[in-house]
């Protein structure tokens, strides 16, 4: 998978593309980042790429001529990008579900915005646009890298084990069981039984339940696009009749 | 503000504190971040804070102790901190207003994990879980970031003018209505002539009833916890009804 990124602010994206797991990926070419300065497709002796807004207001707007050069020189590229996507609070929300459809790309390009934005004529030179959130940024570079972790994980080799993808919060349509290490006990609080038994059957029946029965409990919502076996179903109606405490 | 986090990967949140707004914050005094290394906490020879899950499966699971002697660490400042943030991908979705809750402290703790995350025990110690979203990231330094440029614009002074989160996207509860810079024309593309009027009543009606547009269309989620005039649920009617191409 390739990345391309525009940001006013390259400097804030450096180290992402050499450290921790995505600096890894970077390193054993199972990823590229590349990481390029808006400012460069400026076009002018003062290296300007953002105006009032007409009509007057707080803020200034990116000019879509800026952009469109950017977009220009990316898709010069090869492999061209088989998406070009404008970060933005207006833009479709993401969810692991649009993760694992990009994840399965050759090479993304990413606009990152400042200010009060893109000018909205760029919006016809995108083929996407794409919201982390319903919450407001200082610009697109967290949205940039939120959407490069996210799908960059699934390519495969990126994490260690090909397993640790498959009991991800959201890729069951749960959220994750929970999980313990030693110490086996700390200030009084232990680990539940059941993890020290040895018993791998058990073992898993104990966390197909803690992930259903922290669903139920944190975000109900996610319950009706998971897929529930008849056993899943018995368990959480045991759970809404339960007295039991919950320890989760 | 007081930002403190907790990260294994410093390195990556450097640059943040330091370039764009965010660092332009900093310097001013208006907020501080402080990054620290989870790993100072780890308290044995070899700086070891994960161990394998109690019950096996795939990944590292960060102790408990590692994280209650930073959280210890933290609870020692002045000002001690009003939350004690967790991110994990299992915490309360973020919203805008989740963010202007917290916007309104004076100390905000995050720690972010890798790999697995905390063990569950973890969880005990800190005051909220939050989530940026229904996705999974390689860490949770990206959802501190995320909590952090949200929060940190709504201080005082961070904004260059004051006005200028007041229009944002959710903060009125709908998304933010289109934005035009020069050139008036680009490739054929033109700007809406309101804009152009100089009619200050006009463009904020436009930019009223374009936001309504948006919203109705891209997100009619969020309508239902918008505050709307009569003029708002009559041009929401008119728009249901009415057969004219959507420009937006």
């Amino acid at each position: 998978m390739n990345y391309t990124i525009y940001t006013l602010f390259p400097q804030l994206l450096a180290p992402w593309t050499e450290e921790a797991l995505l600096g890894r990926a970077v390193a054993a070419g199972l990823i590229s980042i590349e990481v390029r300065d808006l400012r460069e497709h400026a076009n002018n002796k003062h290296n300007r790429v953002d105006e009032t807004p007409y009509g007057g207001g707080a803020g200034m707007v990116i000019r879509v001529d800026v952009a469109a050069r950017a977009i220009e020189e990316v898709q010069g590229q090869t492999p061209p990008p088989d998406e070009i996507i404008l970060l933005t609070p207006a833009g479709e929300p993401l969810t692991q579900k649009v993760v694992e459809e990009l994840a399965t790309k050759q090479h993304l390009c990413l606009l990152s915005g400042r200010y009060e934005g893109f000018d909205a004529r760029v919006e016809s030179l995108v083929t996407r646009e794409i919201s982390i959130g319903d919450f407001v940024l200082m610009g697109g570079e967290i949205a940039a890298l939120t959407l490069i972790e996210a799908t960059a994980r699934l390519v495969s080799g990126v994490l260690g084990d090909a397993e640790s993808h498959q009991q991800d919060s959201f890729t069951t349509g749960l959220l994750d069981y929970p999980e313990y290490t030693r110490p086996a006990e700390f200030e009084g609080d232990g680990v539940p039984d059941v993890l020290l038994s040895g018993h791998h059957a058990n073992v898993a029946a104990w966390r197909r339940e803690q992930a259903l029965k922290r669903t139920s409990k944190r975000r109900p919502d996610l319950l009706k696009d998971t897929d529930l076996s008849a056993e899943d179903k018995a368990f959480l109606k045991w759970l809404e009749t339960s007295d039991k405490p919950s320890n989760t």
